[in-house]
């Protein structure tokens, strides 16, 4: 345990003292402080709790050791200095840690304002440079980008500018704050060191790998092709991450603002909240484009592309795939770390709060509570900021390669008409979030509108300028005079997506809402027990795969026709316009992304407004509404996950086919064709199949035992501290906190290795098979039978997790409001249980499983050297 | 809920009277009498019972309609006629109903005793004949066969001499019979519906379908070959109902005996059920083997194969395909309807019993224990029987066409081998189960050995003897001059076969024995909660798949190169031993099948017997020595699962390239690709995987609707028969058996039409869209690539939930040893909602799968007219 405990401080950044008192070694750290005794005293009854620095003291005197400015926190509020609420100042500057600034804004900010504005200038100047000689659609791309940019900074600045509440909100925002970064940053450090190392593994392959011919013929030698990959992908993992600490930043700035709006009024907190969001949003999307826009430029400029004796345009997108790689990679550990953490968190306090002491959630009284509500900003913002920027760049990235392939034949429009669409994607996502306002009267308490009808007409304004933008996009980039009309067939299959992500979310809606049929049938079987419960949830689950696969074939097999019959036709007159047709719908699915993202952002941000309300004991109206606020982000939250599995089953399947040219590339000979009928490729799947089902255990084992380590904490403070029940005692947060983030790091390691080393190990050992038995490409050709099975099964599995999760959740919630018996009932303790169960699917292995998907595409892009 | 009553009574075939008394209208049905009152009273402690006949008489006079000797059943026991224990004649065979017997044995009995003889002699000579005009390999296996069946004869005899213990162990052991027998029939009639209406959509299809360029040229026309498909289908179909029905026959009759045997001895117990789940397993190997050994026979004579202008021999294997199809989709329907009909009570059960009333499993005051010991008859024993019948089957089917393909080049031993391997599997199984012996001092008390020992050393003994056996087997068969050490290669491949089954049965053990660490590790998770455990259970199932994959691929990839490199080459000196080596492997790994099967059969006869002990309430040294060998079935059941999933892994990857001959025959050009890099293709995929979610999805939640359904009428008749739980008055049993057995016949039709339909709708689907958008065989490759995926996901999503469901039985079991607090703490009752999730993973859904795999490379194969 006190291993564990060292262990788990020293990852975290604080040191805790133990101090020998009446209760035997008490453990504390600076989140154990962050509550103040004054607010917990508000809390209770007023009980009699011992004075501090008498014969009792819970609260030993913590340092923070590796802050620059290593203060004692919380000395006014230690000491009970302050007066009754109303008496208090509305902020207290002086009591709050300082927040963690990363070193890359420390360094910015320690340089001169003017000579920071001179470098800005210039690195804007190189940039639209190399765009204005690469290309005026990177100029525009870029511009765009840059104006999102501002659009978010106005959003912060309004964001920020709203008041923060009372102190015991400031208090509990703050303890949130600390907790969420202290384990960011070490989580992150985590992976940017197994990142740094991946990127040496990658150098030597690429420094000792063949050239192919394209390669040789426009003088890329091998290490330019190494230096390239790697700097691609290190920049990937670096924006990836960028988009990962922006989310959190936002949201644990954010939440404490909602909370403090919903006092005044349920319209002004919901647009508090979206605004937030949406400026994660923004950046996020943002940073996928400028990101890919840039590489592409320099590379461009750099290697002299399209000059006689130079690489080819349409050979270019080739190498962005590290970018896609290094953003994956993060997002892995990103979604899969935080991912453990929250939910691990969430079971753990629900298991002993909710089902053993019958105390409601997010309780003050529960030493989780703070640890649960740090899990949202880390696992929800953060892994899904850095989740969806690695859909983006993914889909990007495999369009811009199919691109490439068309262009051969047509105009390099077709190369960077995935740029133009998500640059599009920012404007009318822009006016989607701005057309969430706050109504005149916020100053009145006015009443509740329903939340999701506000935020539906934003999607609707939203999809109707995506759909016109889109029309716009393929007309002026995928217009060619050879055949008039081919432009025309690419908006449809835009179409086609965007009406596939539209059933997309009305089928998880149907399946995890309990307005409908299926999540109902759930609440009744709770009725009849744990047992039948868990049984009709998996069923739900399972079954909720069905129509999901039947859209995406229908919208794989239009789109694939829509695009082979558009008139584009290769030398020798054969159709080549069927897969990229497809990569035009994921487009289409993908080009209101910033605002489902923002949408999806939406839910932690309220669900931790909510925390902070319940904690700091606000009126039951407040509450009202924030709780409103929560259901709306949980139905958004399973809609974003039905959307994000559809666009990696595309985007999986297109960079499948980008990495069969790259192999047939670098093998100087055709790839056209993975056969199942033999053995070793059957294994293949199989193989790939499996590493599903074990990453899915792993994942999901990860959280039940953390969470056990949380419940066994939690029942030993509840017996060591009896008075915690009455408010007379203070719970030890920090020890929680410090538990679960240790737990996660530690855990996300195994099924991280797992996805990352296995197709590499498998695509190694079959080509040394292949090469003993007379059999080339065998190792790629296993790969490749291993990455489509899996990206199958993980769509599948995903699917089953995802819904059968939001289901619990929901039969649950349908239960509270008072059907089946209601709160208390052996019903809703049934739907609890299912509920729990439902935590890690939804929120762990089943994000993990989208990143997976699509990391496994990158990674055999960009591992194929070794396969071979 | 009166109209589903009358729909259950209809279809299980008898009525009931509603008699209107006190209690308002009672509901009673020929079971609910089948305890006596006596019994009843000696069971309770001879409370104040109100007489029969007086003012409340809750046993209404129910009459048994549809048997020929319409009878008043259990009148002395009613008339409370029986004295005391000691008193009573150990058996009363008027006061038991006559047992069932189907119309073929009716007509079978009804026959003179000569004319029977004569006709059974000219039958014997017949196959003889043609036995020997094939080849004198066949007369070898007919012989064996019907020496086996001699053998089970013996079997028989010597089972049923055993006595039958007290008349309350009868009494009980007559209910479980009658609700077996009633719902087997009901359930045979429906299948044997929709297979008589499929066997007239496959004569339609084949009288209208092309013919091969072969069958032109062997003169074998579209009528016959329509005539010889169906007449394949049909046989295949009755013989798996024979075994189904032999299965059941055997363990209906074994268990009271095996009850009986508890009494006096361990040793004796274990060998009654041994050698009943011997004999059983004999027929369904031996009707496997000479079935097909007859039809080929039958087929080789009237065709003229071989003779100049006729069919070659090497082409007969593929007319034997509708046998399995015919055996599969009998075996699926079987498990289905079985397997939710067991699972259902079982979980009603105990939810009710065990969770809420907290009374011990199998304890006579829970209505719905009746229909529970039904289930383990009629689920495991019957439906096991018709799946291993099918496995052995398709599996014999697979390589006789495999064996065809080796013998255009080399001699017809390769047809044959896979029916002499199996014949050496009925000898050397026979040995195996003789080898397990009654103890001298039966009449002794003796101390309980540990029965898996003894099963152990009968499996040592029988695979020493098979792979001897198999050894000789190639030597004899598979020695050819060209090629004189190809025989010792694929005597290397059957090696690996059993070893690969060797090691697949460890690791089942490994994962589901509470020896081991993975249970243990479950188990402590049930002391933090349901949650917890489901959470726990669940990883440890997704993870369980890892192994036996891992184990399954080198199988695969060794036994393919053995094969490969054995020697054998085509005119073109290619080598095309590979696949026929796996072929061999798979029959290794079944080269004991019947002694598998046996053990597999002995799991729910131990368990009825089990039943029947604790329901007579006899002395607890009996329970205990039932308890154990119950254990000892539960081990040997998961580790049978784990065996029949390894064989559908590899018998599915056989017919899959035997499906892809047939297509290529039809379609006249070479077929030798499924190339998943097409987007139809890839769809197809898709499907297949979903089918596979889809169809476990459906299976547990028709087990969790029918659990609902007891679990309600369970609390019904506790809430209105109060005096249950004091023995004082007598639950209804008949109720809970008719909803089980009418729900479980409604429930099995929409997954089994589901795995039926949706390869031929996929199928003409796609071959209308190939047609039209100029892609031939486009229907064909996507069924081919739907049957691989089905087949990957199918084997991970079986062992998933095999080994989970296991798992979690076995975690309870051992906290009821008195680990983590022992029976009645937390941690067990979240056990045992880890057990009751676990019972439809384990025995409705998983071993559904096993099926399903085969059953859709069967239909595929037989329905591959429709595709093309």
């Amino acid at each position: 345990m006190t291993r564990r405990k060292k262990e788990a401080e020293s990852q975290l950044g604080f040191t805790t003292l133990d101090t020998p008192n009446k209760g035997g070694i008490q453990e504390a750290s600076a989140l154990h402080c962050m509550l103040s005794e004054s607010l917990w005293r508000r809390l209770g009854s007023g009980g009699d709790l011992p004075q501090s620095g008498g014969e009792y003291n819970p609260y030993p005197v913590a340092r923070r050791v590796n802050s620059s400015h290593g203060m004692m926190i919380d000395d006014d509020m230690e000491a009970g200095s302050l007066g009754p609420y109303h008496d208090r100042p509305r902020t207290f500057p002086n009591m709050r840690t300082k927040p963690y600034t990363p070193l890359i804004f420390r360094i910015l900010l320690g340089i001169n304002v003017r000579v920071l504005f001179i470098l800005l200038l210039l690195g804007f100047g190189a940039i639209f440079y190399m765009g204005a000689s690469t290309s005026p659609i990177i100029v525009f791309v870029i511009s765009i980008c840059i104006l999102s940019f501002l659009v978010s900074i106005y959003l912060t600045k309004w964001v920020l500018a709203k008041d923060e509440g009372p102190p015991e909100m400031v208090q509990i925002a703050d303890a949130i704050r600390d907790g969420a970064e202290g384990f960011f940053r070490t989580q992150y450090g985590s992976i940017s060191k197994m990142a740094m190392l991946l990127a040496l593994v990658i150098l030597c392959i690429y420094l000792f790998r063949n050239t192919t011919p394209q390669q040789e013929s426009s003088g890329v030698g091998r290490s330019t092709s190494a230096y390239i990959t790697v700097a691609a992908f290190l920049l990937g993992a670096l924006c990836s991450g960028i988009a990962g600490y922006v989310g959190m930043w936002v949201s644990v700035r954010a939440n404490v603002r909602v909370s403090s709006a919903a006092r005044r009024s349920a319209r002004e907190a919901l647009q508090v909240a979206t605004r937030a969001g949406g400026l994660s949003a923004i950046i996020v999307v943002g940073m996928a484009v400028i990101g890919i826009a840039v590489l592409y430029a320099t590379f461009y400029v750099w290697l002299g592309v399209d000059s006689p004796g130079s690489m080819k345009v349409t050979d270019l997108p080739l190498l962005l795939v590290g970018y896609g790689f290094g953003a994956s990679f993060v997002a892995l550990f990103a979604q899969l770390g935080g991912g453990i953490y929250t939910k691990a968190a969430d079971v753990g306090a629900d298991l002993v709060g909710k089902v053993e002491q019958g105390i409601p959630e997010d309780d003050p009284r529960n030493p989780a509570v703070i640890a649960d509500l740090v899990g949202d900003n880390v696992g929800d913002c953060a892994a899904r900021g850095a989740d969806l920027f690695e859909s983006i760049a993914a889909e990007i990235i495999s369009a811009m390669i199919l691109g490439g392939t068309m262009a051969q034949h047509y105009p390099s429009g077709f190369i960077l008409f995935p740029l133009v669409v998500h640059s599009f994607d920012l404007v009318v996502s822009s006016v989607g979030i701005f057309s969430i306002r706050g109504t005149r009267e916020s100053g009145v308490m006015a009443p509740i509108e329903d939340p999701m009808t506000i935020l539906q007409k934003g999607y609707s304004v939203t999809i109707v300028l995506a759909v016109v933008a889109f029309a716009l996009s393929t007309r002026w980039l995928l217009y060619t005079e050879q055949a008039p009309s081919a432009w025309f067939n690419f908006a449809l299959c835009g179409l086609v997506g965007i009406i596939t992500a539209y059933v997309f979310v009305w089928i998880t809606k149907y399946y995890t809402d309990y307005k409908h049929e299926p999540v109902r049938t759930l609440a009744l079987s709770s009725s009849t027990g744990h047992g039948t419960n868990i049984i009709a949830g998996v069923s739900l689950g399972l079954e909720s795969t069905a129509l999901p696969v039947l859209v995406i074939s229908v919208a794989i097999i239009s789109a694939y026709w829509l695009g082979q019959t558009c008139g584009l036709v290769d030398e020798t007159g054969n159709p080549i316009g069927g897969l990229f047709g497809t990569a035009v719908a994921t487009m289409g699915m993908l080009s209101t992304a910033a605002y489902i993202l923002t949408m999806d952002m939406f839910g932690p941000i309220a669900d931790n407004a909510g925390g902070i309300v319940e904690m700091s004991q606000q009126p039951e109206s407040v509450r009202e509404i924030t709780d409103v606020l929560d259901a709306v982000g949980n139905t958004t939250k399973a809609t974003t996950k039905g959307f994000a599995i559809g666009s990696a089953a595309l985007a999986s399947f297109l960079l499948f086919s980008a990495y069969m040219d790259e192999v047939a590339a670098f093998a100087h000979q055709p790839f056209k064709q993975v056969d199942i009928a033999v053995p070793e490729v059957f294994v293949g799947g199989l193989l790939g199949s499996m590493l599903i089902f074990v990453f899915s255990a792993w994942a999901c084992s990860a959280v039940g035992r953390t969470a056990q380590e949380v419940v066994n904490e939690v029942r030993r403070q509840f017996i060591e501290r009896p008075g915690i029940m009455d408010y007379k005692e203070k719970p030890d947060y920090g020890r929680c906190v410090a538990i679960v983030a240790s737990a996660s790091l530690r855990e996300m390691i195994k099924p991280g290795a797992l996805a990352i080393i296995s197709p590499i190990v498998v695509g190694f050992l079959f080509r040394i098979l292949g090469y003993y038995t007379g059999h080339p490409l065998l190792g790629a050709k296993v790969v490749a039978s291993l990455l489509m099975f899996a990206t199958v099964a993980g769509i599948l599995m995903a699917l089953f997790l995802n819904t059968a999760g939001g289901a619990w959740d929901n039969a649950k919630k349908y239960i509270e409001t008072g059907a089946l018996g209601g709160k208390g009932s052996d019903a809703h303790k049934a739907a609890v249980t299912g509920d729990t169960v439902g935590d890690p699917f939804k929120d762990t292995a089943g994000p993990s499983l989208h990143v997976l998907i699509k990391m496994l595409a990158t990674i055999t892009l960009v591992m194929a050297p070794v396969f071979l």
